[in-house]
């Protein structure tokens, strides 16, 4: 395997997709043609079919350890036909979301403990672990109040605020837990700042992609 | 807990739905009137979606793992929503397929290991075990020529004869493994038979549900 897999991770309302956007434009034009933007849950039609049972509003009996387990299917699915194909092919793989976000909803913001879920997910990943994750570090008021704004929740994020604590929390142990493969990015800051503080941090990491 | 929780395994076209139908009519009437029958994957709403997509013929693309994880989401929801409040309660549940399914076919089916497959479900069901478990050993040729004559395949039985002998094989495996909890029968014989020896063996196991 020789393409780079990078993945974001982080509340919704940390800003990410936006400074995704303005990141990959940035990108040489080879990076550029050789780019998988992709994202978890979903990202193959397996993956999507099970994120829509996960996000369902529709389903609030559902356990929690049901959603971790539904959660790593769709992981799997998707690493299987969409990350490591493309990785293989010598491809840039930018995933919104991966092991990291399980970690933190389930194994911190459901409490079923980080260590626990990190087993169960060795099933699905069988240790792929990314090269690089970008940690958009956001208050979770902060985060919330964002979301509030623009659209609906879906059933993770009609969560009470203790579980975006707990969430929260998880984030940074995680970050603690993997200095050499996380770079925190200060997303409590304006727009802005965040998307320059991304740039700096990808090219410092990986210049070859600019 | 002090209901019973009674599984039934074995390959479909071993004659389990049919003993079954026949030996619950023998129940006494306080059993009757407590008896959960129950199947896998599915049996709640959100385990019987989980079940329309491991089952749809239409996703050749699905991965093992995959396959395994979601088997996994929906017994952790049919265990917490169905047959653990029935135990609570007192009831009789009798589920058609659980734990050992899973080992069977993707441990053994699909080549992912008996161990690997157990430990994974381990999240999924805190080491919950049925007090008792019917096994009903069919020879792999005899079952698939039942299913043959009678319907439609779902994506599992598409399988080839290989996957079904290694099922088969597994099965043996497991009933070494635990011969206190398995009983087995002897499912290649005629349907009659089957049905007399499945009710000799839970009248001798729990006579006092008849």
């Amino acid at each position: 395997m020789t393409g780079r897999f990078i993945t974001l991770e982080g509340p919704d309302g940390s800003g990410k997709s936006t400074a995704l956007k303005q990141l990959i434009k940035l990108f040489n034009q080879q990076v550029q043609d050789n780019l998988i933007l992709t994202r978890e849950p979903g990202g193959s039609p397996i993956a999507e079919t099970i994120r829509e049972i996960i996000l369902n509003p529709d389903y609030p009996e559902m356990d929690d350890r049901t959603e971790a387990l539904l959660y790593a299917a769709s992981r799997r699915q998707h690493l299987v036909e969409t990350v490591l194909p493309a990785l293989q092919a010598n491809k840039t793989v930018i995933s919104d979301r991966y092991l990291d976000s399980s970690l933190a909803y389930q194994g911190g913001g459901r409490g079923l403990g980080i260590d626990n879920v990190a087993q169960m997910n060795q099933f699905a990943t069988e240790n792929k672990l990314p090269d690089l994750t970008l940690y958009f570090d956001v208050n979770p008021q902060i985060g919330l109040s964002r979301i509030d704004q623009n659209r609906e929740k879906d059933r993770l994020e009609q969560q009470k605020e203790s579980f975006h604590q707990r969430v929260y929390e998880t984030y940074q142990e995680l970050y603690r837990r993997n200095p050499e493969r996380i770079i925190k990015i200060d997303a409590n800051q304006s727009k802005e700042q965040v998307v320059d503080d991304t740039i700096k941090a990808m090219k410092s990491r990986f210049p070859e992609l600019f």
